[in-house]
């Protein structure tokens, strides 16, 4: 029996497994694909304070795709190159509360896994940092059985043009699409909600897509925070006190939790029956249970939110706008919150009319971490918070639970850590919490749209009476010019003059909720 | 940049997601860790040719669940106890192509994991080998952060009761319900399918249930198989040839795969443009591709379902009628298939009337690898075979797409490999090619309800005339006693004959359909 056993890499389980982490197909696999690159490209922009510009290039090549994702970051050092696309799980983003794109250190490296399953090929990558004059070119596979990279090819190259940045290449077996789920559509999404980013693709007919930058606002860069006393759970707590430089409980709770100051320490220590001096790899695990026990039971404020980087009222607005051209737009950032100690912000917005499809079938715009999220759809949270709500109540037409007509609404969570319901990071998972406050938004943004809309009606009545009433006025004239004697111009000009008073300004432009 | 970059432990990564593993909630995750210890049990059990014989036991600790599961097996070497419970990714089942209930090496490491996360509690174990004397005690943590097991005590205890077997002692956060997602269930839903094993439920409140055994025949046991040729992929290929020991191309063919002999082995060669006598390891890639392609286009007998092991049409009925008493059953065992060269096979059962309630709302029992699986219906493909089947064909009406009466539909899917749609193994992936033998399943074992119902119907209608015409005959008694002047017995003796013989039978059972 125990030859038999042995021990499993992350890498064979997650070749073997290779659906759950988004390459389902060869149309899925592509998007996947250029989802985990855009979304390093934008993490490492953002952290370095550059506006994105990226270019996604696909190409056929007989049965496969052939791939190139381009950035204008700061590079990525030759030390943790190799790691970063020949090993799963590692990174920089997993062990630090701070909102990212990236979370869990698998993407990349597992589509270049992907790659090398089904073509046979390494992850080609050119990396300048940014002051440097080489460019370094890397070829790397992953060890499958070892779950390690292996370099194939790592030299200085200087014919590469580039002023500093990551380009990466690859080769997958992989189907080009259009339509809802493709690279396009996934790119049109990322462009809604980066627009600060400009992004380009070549298609592998040769046609160019544009998406523009529209803002040259960066959204403020989140701080990494220390874990609240509120969201920890025993096992880690008893890992951290184990693992802890701190002389004292007192000075561990102050140093190693956000909220907790000197008053606080205090609190917790005497509601857990200790007296704080005692050095945290000392304690039992009765005392442990106690003090996890006075953690909860003490109250804190809520963990800072500058860890969280939202993408803003306007700014959503402004995407929405440049992408979807509706006649209304209206968006709400909601106040942070908090899960499991996780802060957490729900953002939502709404667009109607314009060039919005009205007979299309209604998906909702869903985005975790400013990663638009295609798939899964059914199990996510955010369409159960818009499915629960009532939308007759602001002014639309409902197919089953969804609403009806050219309407698109989109809801965003930023949080240190979206629970995701799988690795492919396709759907939030559906925490009570987390469907409320998504609920809540989508229904401050279904205010507006209900007042935009009343006033459209209202305004659509009104010009309907001012032609009814000035066609009467027209037939009148001649009768009026008989009665008063007066000049027919006259009369006209009284007439609009007095339906103007009553209907007037009814064909200007509505200045409420955030119109163009 | 790069000093926050580091490894992430497939343990660590996993404690922040363990919503992936089916710990979710205390509610679901009192299930998950009966459902991974009774999984280990009855295969250990089956590979041994032992009938099982299981006991959970489960009681409240606080807040928290304590559980026993104990069972007749043979007991695990204690060469390997300690990673089988205190390392993920470890065991015996993921490298070989034969069906088993476990597959991935995670479920009882994470129920491990997630009792020390909550209760900060070590697994303990007992484990008796066959033939031996001693039973041995251990208590296993896992260090999260290095994915490896943490030996707290090891120790010969001679006081515990055993004939030989595993018993495995956890406290986790937990909570202990009723009703469709409950341990309860899970142990009913699995003694359907398991009918030769005995397994006992000692409920908090005191309260004991016993699934007893119905069936001492075992279903006979998987054998391991090669890959077949068709269902491998480049890299794969390309891992294999590198770590083959063949001397040639030609005997690597032979015996690294399932289904190539001597001359299939010459045809594939041949469409490659190789001679065969090529050294595995010196292959170029180009020539790597042309093989996987000769491979794939070359025609090759099906794999061997020798490595699956169905539970049967006969057992498939047991089990359902031992649990839910109707008056009909009919299964049907499908003849193997292959997905992407992985066999697999379905079967099907349909349970009609008896003590099934006919208001309760359908629910499918699906079953991967004789596994019940109780969360995720939508996205699982036996949800949606039921689904795409127009069950008014068969007699039924429907609440939406679902049949609606008092009838239950059972779905199996026996594999080397289920496509499960997360780690947790609650839903089996939607390919396409899946869909479709589970709908000709579930419409096979439809059209034996069909006849079923269908005379029953009929058998209704008859009785109903008999009834009436026998009243009738009861009214018409005196009269015909003074018609004819026979005695009134006589008449009525006549009579019934007379219905008999036209409606007769019709209170006895029905043969056909394997009722009971």
């Amino acid at each position: 029996m125990s030859e038999q056993h042995r021990e499993i890499s992350v890498a064979e389980f997650f070749e073997k497994n290779r659906h759950l982490l988004g390459f389902n197909n060869p149309q899925k696999a592509i998007i996947t694909c250029v989802k985990e690159a855009v979304d390093n490209s934008l993490d490492a922009c953002e952290a370095e304070r550059i506006l994105p510009e990226i270019h996604v290039t696909i190409e056929e090549a007989g049965k496969n795709l052939r791939f190139q994702i381009k950035d204008n970051a700061v590079g990525i050092s030759k030390e943790i190159l190799p790691n970063i696309f020949g090993k799963l799980l590692y990174g920089s983003k997993f062990h630090r509360l701070q909102q990212s794109r990236g979370q869990q250190g698998i993407g990349i490296s597992a589509s270049g896994l992907y790659a090398q399953l089904t073509t046979g090929n390494p992850v080609k990558v050119y990396s300048k940092k940014k002051g440097s004059d080489t460019t370094h070119m890397f070829k790397v596979r992953i060890d499958t059985q070892k779950n390690e990279p292996e370099i194939i090819e790592d030299r200085v190259v200087d014919d590469y043009e580039f002023e500093h940045g990551t380009s990466i290449e690859m080769e997958i077996e992989g189907r080009y699409t259009k339509g809802h789920h493709s690279v396009r559509n996934y790119l049109k999404h990322t462009a809604i909600m980066n627009p600060y980013a400009r992004i380009v693709l070549n298609e592998p007919d040769g046609n160019t897509i544009e998406f523009p930058r529209v803002s040259k606002t960066l959204p403020k860069i989140p701080k990494e925070i220390k874990p609240h006393p509120h969201g920890v759970e025993l096992g880690v707590l008893m890992r951290m006190l184990s693992n802890s430089n701190s002389r004292t409980v007192n000075s561990f709770l102050q140093s190693e939790f956000t909220r907790v100051g000197k008053t606080s320490a205090e609190k917790i220590v005497e509601k857990a029956g200790l007296s704080g001096k005692e050095r945290p790899v000392s304690l039992e695990k009765s005392d442990i249970r106690e003090l996890l026990s006075a953690m909860q039971n003490t109250k804190l404020q809520n963990p800072p939110t500058s860890c969280l980087s939202p993408i803003g009222e306007d700014l959503m607005r402004e995407g929405l706008k440049k992408e979807l051209n509706p006649d209304f737009v209206a968006s709400v950032t909601r106040s942070p919150s908090v899960y499991r100690g996780n802060p957490y912000q729900i953002e939502a917005a709404i667009a109607y009319g314009g060039d919005i499809d009205a007979d299309g079938t209604f998906d909702a715009l869903r985005f975790a971490n400013k990663v638009p999220l295609l798939y899964k759809r059914s199990s996510c949270a955010a369409t159960k918070a818009i499915k629960e709500t009532d939308w007759s109540r602001y002014g639309l037409s409902q197919t089953g639970s969804s609403p009806k007509g050219p309407v698109v609404i989109l809801v965003h969570m930023a949080s240190v850590w979206v629970p995701f319901t799988s690795e492919g990071k396709e759907a939030i998972a559906q925490y009570p919490e987390i469907i409320k406050e998504m609920k809540l938004a989508v229904q401050e943004v279904g205010r507006k749209l209900k007042r935009y809309l009343s006033k459209k009606r209202k305004k659509k009545v009104l010009a309907k009476k001012r032609r009814k009433l000035s066609s009467y006025g027209a037939a009148m004239t001649p009768a009026l010019e008989k009665l008063t004697g007066e000049d027919q111009d006259e009369i006209r000009g009284v007439l609009m003059e007095t339906l103007k008073k009553k209907y007037g300004g009814i064909n200007g432009e509505l200045e409420e909720g955030g119109g163009k």
